[in-house]
């Protein structure tokens, strides 16, 4: 089978044996903003057409692919769901005698009826389920937009996108904050000191002043302010996140995933990682489940 | 006398009789980031010389014009300070036998020793004091970084900033929710809805990623969601004020006053609204203390 995850500006495939095991794997950056005039299938033949040659079937694909912007939209699946209820929102897009299946995106509401979207982290999410060991655990996907998703007995019955990647790029480009920062390396101490300023009183739209201020006092160097609004932004995400209590799970990218890592413990949390390429198991799960 | 409001963006001169009374005022979008290498003196000159030239001392100034990137820097005098604290923290700039005084900014520090700052609110406030009514009160300045003082006894005892306009500002102009607004009128009704949004479990990052599901499931049209996410960020800073609890005075221009007044009454608080040019009559009381 051929598993794709295909998200806004990246394209991951990967060839792989029934068993699941990775035979091959090829990265572009074709995500879909990338393609023009919709022509996602020769996108899609221009990466793969040898393996598609060679009959690889299923193609699955998750990610972005499935949104309004994507090559056709895959509907929303509602919370609770798991493996079945995702694969039943599964749509088919098919050209010269071929054909692929995009898993849809996930959505739920909360308390005050306020919706949340995901698209492409709810096929990492079945792809780690089998990681988990307890009857209910939260997982944590870091990035741009962080998703904090709850999994109860296999179905994920609730989740929340914080902001917290964009909101920090962000003000590190376009605002004033942004101007009395230097590139440097990642300072864990200035991490920390934001984590924990974090942790007052004030909210955030005050403690980000607290960036300025600090600077203009010579109380934080220009190289270690990023790594300070880092720390400061991740304190408000986990201080934020549903539940203080319960097994947390941290799913995502070297790097951005040991930054999480680091501070869920410092909050007292006993985090573990997830393997970050869940995705591929992910569609491999979703793919023994549709029949071309 | 000759009142000097001179701020990053713009330039306001007020000329006063000796009771305080405005004869004449002129302003100009000649901030301190458009005066070039320092000259200062010749960017005065070009505004007022006339009101010079005919013997109008003192000239008192405030705002940016005397921080590090101003003519001459007016270091912070510490909280608490009232008027006789502030006046003595004036400097003085000379040129071509002229001279004019600068008004240093205030500097306090909170709980956890971070510090804030503000320069020309502190002199808003001065001008105000004698409006205020009660021993201990709020007053809030809206605007780009929003400040809330607290004042006692006719001395600032405490403030706090929260940057709540710049954060509108940049999340509308450079981040995914801005690519889902659209120019309208203010919407009352959304401008509500984004308030009472702020009162919600989930924290400030995470309120923000529902602009855009709500916009994405057509429960927010895209020229009401500019509106949405003031009514948010300016919910999030009144859950956050040090107290929510006294008496509220604000001080600002129209539109944003009174946006801030309707935030606070449906809130529970009972503001009241300061004159908006409370500036000129701080710098006519801090003239009165300066022997030119």
């Amino acid at each position: 089978m051929i598993a794709i995850d295909w998200g806004t500006s990246n394209f991951r495939a990967y060839r792989l044996a029934a068993d699941g095991a990775v035979l091959d794997k090829r990265s572009a950056p074709l995500g879909i903003l990338a393609v023009k005039d919709g022509r996602f299938a020769e996108a899609l033949e221009s990466q793969v057409r040898d393996w598609l040659d060679a009959g690889g079937t299923p193609v699955i694909m998750s990610g972005m692919i499935g949104s309004r912007q994507g090559w056709k939209e895959a509907p929303y699946a509602h919370c609770p769901a798991g493996l079945p209820e995702i694969a039943a929102g599964m749509v088919r897009v098919e050209w010269n005698r071929r054909s692929a299946w995009i898993a849809p995106g996930l959505t739920c509401r909360d308390q005050s009826g306020i919706a949340d979207v995901m698209r492409g982290e709810e096929v990492q999410i079945l792809g780690a389920l089998d990681a988990l060991r307890e009857p209910m655990a939260w997982i944590c996907l870091p990035g741009t937009h962080s998703k904090w998703a709850r999994v109860e007995a296999q179905r994920i019955t609730y989740f929340a996108t914080h902001m917290t990647g964009e909101v920090f790029a962000v003000m590190k480009a376009h605002s004033i904050l942004g101007r009395m920062m230097s590139d440097g390396t990642h300072d864990m101490a200035a991490f920390e000191a934001g984590l924990q300023r974090a942790g007052d009183d004030g909210g955030l739209l005050h403690h980000l002043f607290g960036v300025r201020t600090r600077g203009l006092f010579g109380e934080l160097a220009a190289e270690h302010a990023a790594a300070y609004l880092s720390g400061m932004l991740i304190g408000h995400e986990l201080r934020s996140v549903p539940s203080q209590t319960g097994v947390v799970y941290v799913l995502g990218a070297q790097y951005l995933a040991q930054l999480y890592l680091h501070a869920l413990r410092i909050r007292g949390f006993q985090p573990s990682l997830l393997d970050p390429d869940a995705v591929v198991k992910g569609l491999a799960r979703l793919a023994a489940l549709v029949r071309d």
